[in-house]
């Protein structure tokens, strides 16, 4: 009898510990939920005590049922790996979730989870030089406002105290800022990591925020959480098509023109005189993801003479591919290949394999019309963070070789 | 007529104005609330359909009204000029407002709130050379864990490449990090405007994150939001003693200990190794807020023969002078004042008049023990932000001299 609750509770504690739960990583200090289970289900839970109804909202909205010590819970079906953006409703009232840091993301500061992915080595921290993100302060005269860019400087930039390095302007998507592809995408540690194998060069990254207006101008690319009489559900669509009309309801006019006319007035001057930015256009990358990437395609095509690298993460200028024509889209950049092709060191297509067709199709009707391009997609993942931490890992050693 | 409803038109315009609401600098893009009233009241909105009982958590709990269009506002009495955390209570349901960013306090990311202060030029963006606040990640061999610092270059840092700088470590109060003296201190615009005057020398400032215990050690040093059963209301009181027992409960065993030995073993060698700090006591400060404060103090009076600079704003480790004995508090370091203060350079205690008297009490004392020290009142503020960041205006000129 002795020996059988020994070896019963032998297995319990062992059924246990393999099936316990783990504060996500993302969690404020002792904080124990919100909490994943190694099948990557998540539970949750709330402290509202006199409320009627409280639900997650991740995906879908998830009702959570009340205990009888007041305390709301819900476990929820295995998520895909990876970074994703959730809220808490309290009675209607869309809030973060006060157990978790918060990120900034569909234009107000949102909760944030992390599921464990088969390949998180790559944006771990590791024992090999690390490079700084900065935050520096600067005016736009674009703007008229002061504005702030995060910058990554690489492990060597103080020791190599004479070293000029080619500069990556990365931009987050739609509704984030400056802040994500640090927070959210581990931009530093991929490079650091990257770096110590040697697989991608040193380089200078650049991160600045999308969300740019004229003086006058009062309309913010975000919505602004706190101006809608409703809770926000899903975010705004990002904008489908290369220009013009169409996808872009709501923002202000001309606002790629905007950010890129402050690229060009405010930022590149400033990080070139502040920097050791390598000059010229064979040191000069720029990417982003979503809404990032379509203003990187809309800055970069009409631009040859100043960026010899592009990439579009979950989002570039294409339409899909369906109404492409090597003749006139693209501004016509596209129409003599041999010369594009002279031109431009890198055309860099990513996508997560959950998002459809799109990009694969523009990247086909690209190499029909003889523009070299690289296609690459991120198994299993959709419009999230792991597939433009994975675009970032395959695109950076990529770079100014 | 005509002319009497043009002037009623012209006087209400201007009455209008005069008496409009701003929204608060700290809101999300586009968010119209919080708006503060040129009187420093201010009008809350929140969105909460179906909930029962709404109120705004700032100070005391402000009750909210539910409008016709199912929003609920408020609008509370004047607030004391500076930053203050707040929170939204959703049917008891504590959470951040999510039409401002957050800030870590308490442990979690709370909703801030920025009142305009008549001297805030001093910690204003101008049109002066930008020092960089940068994201350093490290090794713990104390902690058994990677921990970030934010660091502090000043303006000239990049183009005197040879030059080296005296290092100020500044701590943030209880239930913050690392994080806080640049996002709600401001402590790299209150320097850049220093050294620009010629008021400050260039120096680096690191700031690290107070939280940490030894592997092994569960506890947090915060209790954790997501770990109550219930909201938490007021935050814990920071502790009160020199040392020893009292005001530590619920703390992890020798808490400042394992900083202090966390900054000896691995904080100080490795900003040392990365950046171009001088070397020496001379050149090295330390200073923080209420428990950071605290903190400082008893870093630095047992290791006199490291630290030259220290300390301490709304925190020190003098009890409030009441059981004060030159003999032996401190350890016995102020027994012999001629040793003390041939040593220390710069005792500096920094206290906000609503504060109450100890801080006072015990420069008192000091002097009586022939201690050389600076008392500084920040009028009309208590144990918040603005306090700490005239502190810092204050303090900061006094170092490296």
């Amino acid at each position: 009898m002795k020996i059988a609750i020994l070896v019963l509770l032998g297995w319990t504690l062992c059924w246990g510990q393999a099936n316990e739960c783990k504060p996500s990583s993302l969690n404020i200090p002792g904080a124990p939920y919100p909490c994943v289970y190694p099948d990557h289900r998540v539970a949750f839970r709330v402290d509202a005590p006199d409320a009627r109804k409280v639900q997650v909202r991740l995906g879908g909205a998830h009702d959570m049922t009340r205990g009888a010590d007041g305390l709301w819970t819900v476990t929820i079906p295995a998520q895909v790996v990876g970074f994703h953006y959730y809220s808490i409703a309290v009675d209607g009232s869309v809030m973060a979730d006060p157990a978790t840091r918060t990120f900034f993301g569909s234009g107000w500061d949102n909760s944030g989870i992390e599921i464990p992915a088969p390949d998180a080595d790559f944006y771990a921290p590791k024992d090999v030089p690390h490079g700084d993100v900065r935050m520096r302060s600067y005016y736009s005269k674009v703007t008229g406002t002061w504005r702030r860019a995060y910058v990554y400087t690489p492990p060597d930039y103080e020791s190599n105290a004479r070293g000029r390095y080619p500069v990556l302007y990365l931009l987050h998507g739609w509704g984030e800022n400056e802040q994500g592809w640090q927070a959210q995408g581990h931009v530093d540690l991929i490079m650091d990591n990257l770096i110590a194998e040697k697989k991608a060069k040193p380089m200078i990254i650049v991160m600045e925020n999308l969300n740019a207006v004229r003086p006058g101008q009062d309309a913010s690319l975000y919505a602004g959480r706190g101006a809608t009489t409703r809770p926000v559900g899903a975010p705004a669509p990002a904008p489908a098509g290369p220009g013009g009309a169409g996808g872009r309801g709501g923002f202000p006019s001309n606002w790629d023109k905007t950010f890129t006319d402050m690229m060009f007035t405010d930022l590149i001057p400033m990080v070139e005189r502040t920097y050791r930015a390598l000059p010229g256009r064979e040191n000069r990358a720029m990417a982003g993801l979503s809404m990032g990437g379509m203003q990187s395609f809309l800055t970069v095509l009409p631009n040859l003479d100043k960026f010899a690298y592009l990439g579009g993460f979950s989002g570039n200028s294409g339409g899909g591919g369906a109404g492409f024509d090597p003749k006139t889209s693209g501004g016509g950049v596209f129409a003599d290949s041999a010369a594009f092709n002279k031109k431009m060191k890198l055309l860099f297509l990513g996508i997560g394999s959950v998002e459809g067709p799109n990009t694969k199709n523009f990247s086909e009707q690209l190499t029909k019309a003889g523009i070299q391009n690289v296609y690459f997609e991120s198994p299993g993942t959709a419009h999230e963070w792991l597939t433009w931490r994975r675009c970032m890992l395959d695109f950076a050693p990529r770079l100014f070789k």
